[in-house]
């Protein structure tokens, strides 16, 4: 299995979902006759990323494994977001910039030589990125963003969380 | 990369990091006099699980995915745990059950149609299962497990979530 297929496709398909779950925060606000946007300073610890930041970093999570396991320089998105409606066009534009991507721009994908601006004279190759980093801190950031949602009474499940998957009739 | 890789030896890592998240909630609970016991029925959302489902629903996850995956029937652990000692007893039950997996155990995981008791009449593909249900579900539960943890004072961080990565220096 590729890791195109173990990144992006998974990737694009949860920032997909995030995109509904913001919909959904957005009718539970209708109802309760309250702005959607102050949903975007909660948060669930003083010292944590609001739900704002949390879409942001999911964003910036898919953009960046793309890049990397490719070696392509990513686009630069300032975090300037202050509205639902502005972050679900962020979301519009990484779900874009994920779909100029094919399997071939993955090729050796596993054996690329990563380096990380946090982590200066180190390096990581791109299996390894991919499973202990990437797709841990994309899954920290959808599953913070959901929980947020949840804890401040935005009605979702589990299925919300998961999306489709490959499931087909037995036989 | 194998689904050895993918999902067993990162699952591995990531419940002991939670076993350690569980110690530093002991040693929060000792520093401000309460019992650490009683975090396990703190909750996001009153719909959602509270903390001590949320250990056993990552200990379940990390179990079932490797026996899945390798065709084994997985051994049941009922969910009877109601304090801290008592969960890390069933964290190293998983973490001792996962080390009887070998990466030969995963040949051919890939392809292995696999039934899931909850699809009843529904097959979906080792890579499809791992990569779009095993994985995030995992992650779904180990974040907020974390989460959880964050809202009530534990003093974690994201490397605590995230643990060790495979880096070395460049050159």
């Amino acid at each position: 299995m590729s890791l195109y297929r173990q990144t992006l496709v998974q990737q694009l398909k949860m920032i997909q979902n995030v995109d509904r779950w913001l919909d959904r925060a957005v009718a539970f606000a209708e109802g309760k006759k309250f702005d959607a946007n102050t949903l975007l300073a909660a948060r669930l610890a003083p010292d944590q990323f609001p739900l704002g930041r949390q879409v942001q970093a999911v964003c910036d999570n898919a953009k960046v494994t793309a890049a990397r396991l490719t070696g392509k320089a990513p686009p630069s998105h300032p975090d300037t977001e202050t509205t639902i409606p502005e972050l679900k066009a962020r979301i519009a534009t990484v779900v874009a910039y994920l779909g100029t991507f094919t399997e071939a721009d993955f090729a050796g994908a596993e054996d690329r030589v990563i380096e990380l601006p946090f982590a200066p004279g180190m390096v990581i190759l791109g299996a390894d990125y991919a499973v202990d980093m990437a797709l841990p801190n994309f899954y920290f950031h959808t599953t913070t963003t959901y929980s947020i949602l949840r804890h401040n009474g935005v009605d979702l499940g589990k299925r919300d969380f998961l999306g489709a998957a490959a499931l087909t009739p037995k036989g």
